[in-house]
């Protein structure tokens, strides 16, 4: 089952707010559809987003209206969520094809689509053979938030590369954080563990750093949002500690994203504008809150990773080795 | 109110797992119930469980049975939780007194609770004379699970330190980490925080580092479970990464814990025992599941920081430098 789809008229979508309890498909007939699905989430992850997007530019190509019609939906498309940028990158290149007509636009949102697809599985080989190259043996791999099938069109980004190591039966554990607020961890990664059938442990995100400091993970594999051009990393919230405490034990902190996450227009972490989301994520869950009335909250959705703590950067083309100075081009 | 007391002939606790949507009283009349309330957190906090801890031996005392049965049971509270030493510390502090009979126990036990008040006052004063001596001005602190009055008798450690600075003003807003899995900061401490005027922002565990990293926090203040020989702390999981990250902010990381959560038989942090919890704490929240059927859960209640980050242990008696090599003695 894709995470996401093009149904020929209309874009199907797995709605992955109701996961792992519910497995329920969205279909999205329009643009206003397909950004009320990336603002609440329910198709989340940098790579699907950014399919979304392009997908969402060929829904509003099809409504057959003019030209700057299109580009005006395009744009609020780009501004649905403001950090990963596989979104205006997808955006802007399936729009390119405006003038070539409808066809070609449709055509260009389907072949970002199966390109995601390919480009996962070069980068999960390539970043397969990176991990056995640091690692002897089976390995014990953390990772954090949700870096796979779920927010990819399929088979995955981290988890990919995990899925990957695991098919030549080198996965000893995953210890997954859970991943709060949305608990992407707890909900999504725990799925898709379950269902390629690797063993597993949830942890809180307040454990992960004193995991690695205790000698239980051998490395630390997680998928991005925004890799910028001096090798900063913005994934989501909660990813920087992990590469502090990888950083401290001495172990690969490994970031495993597409091309079309990379940045190299952007200098550096602190240039990438952070999501910051409701605080309501943060004070109730469930529909239960989890605070006294009249509390506040601060809520920002990503963190940016130094690039001095990230040992490499594989994508479906390369491996790009940040602390080491190495750039992104 | 205080959060335990001695009522005569029975112990008065708040049952913190309520909080913050109901303040109830628990009525705590044999070994059993206190034991119960420690290991359910109804009681929680290093120095509110000695407290308990006392008190239970001085309700075993008045029984009216024989020394050696009432040794057993001292023996029992000590082990109810194995990470906070002031459990031991003040079970072993109260049956000392056996020996002069039931009145000097129950004796020995209230004024062990009487000293957490006026240790809290002392530390909390040399606390903030610390901090005001590092931080110019208002500040911006950052504390993780809850060191409040309700991790005590009253007051509180970390938290008494950030009252006493509120006092002079001096507080210009705490950032407050969620602490999964049992929610301590967005329940007790947001609570307490919101009792004192103070402006706070809950954030995620996952985000603490990042809200550092992004100069928005002066100083981390936190509480203790157990501080061994060579100044490494174990406080409640997740406050390693807030140490890391504030080491690499540069700015400093500060312990507020009574003389009796010192652990000077210890030599190191590796020697400390990490209670492990129920995974049902990871895997659900208050009543709901949040990850798939037949996910595990690995779940330590505490993280060791390394004495290199730890800028200062506060007590009621004195200010430790772990970071510049000073030992617990």
């Amino acid at each position: 089952m894709r995470t996401i789809d093009w149904a020929g008229d209309h874009v199907v979508a797995v709605d992955q707010t109701l996961l792992p309890g519910e497995v329920r498909m969205l279909r999205l007939c329009d643009v206003d559809a397909v950004i009320d699905a990336i603002r609440r989430l329910a198709v989340r992850g940098a790579p699907a987003i950014g399919v979304a997007g392009g997908l969402g530019v060929a829904l509003a190509a099809r409504t057959g209206r003019d030209a700057g019609w299109v580009r005006a939906e395009a744009a609020r498309l780009r501004a649905a969520r403001p950090t990963a940028v596989n979104l205006a990158w997808a955006v802007d290149k399936v729009l390119c094809h405006l003038d070539e007509g409808t066809d070609a636009v449709v055509d260009a949102a389907v072949a970002l689509l199966e390109a995601d697809v390919a480009a996962n599985r070069a980068l999960a080989a390539r970043g397969a053979d990176l991990v056995r190259s640091l690692v002897p043996g089976p390995t014990a791999v953390l990772t954090h938030c949700n870096a796979g099938g779920l927010a990819c069109v399929e088979w995955g980004t981290a988890l990919g590369v995990v899925r990957a190591l695991h098919e030549d039966g080198l996965v000893r554990v995953v210890f997954a954080d859970e991943t709060r607020p949305l608990l992407q961890g707890a909900r999504l990664t725990a799925f898709e563990l379950g269902e390629m059938g690797i063993p597993y442990r949830l942890v809180v995100d307040g454990a992960g750093p004193s995991v690695i400091a205790r000698g239980l993970v051998d490395v630390v594999i997680v998928g991005a949002d925004r890799v910028v051009a001096n090798g900063d990393v913005a994934n989501k919230i909660g990813t920087y500690p992990l590469a502090l405490a990888a950083a401290r034990a001495g172990i690969p902190f490994i970031v495993a994203a597409p091309e079309s996450t990379l940045d190299a227009a952007t200098p550096d972490g602190a240039h990438i504008t952070i999501e910051e989301r409701d605080e309501d994520e943060v004070l109730s869950w469930a529909g239960r809150r989890t605070a006294p009335d009249g509390a506040a909250a601060y809520n920002p959705a990503f963190d940016v990773t130094p690039a001095d703590l990230v040992t490499a950067v594989v994508t479906d083309e390369r491996v790009i080795r940040p602390a080491r100075g190495e750039r992104v081009t």
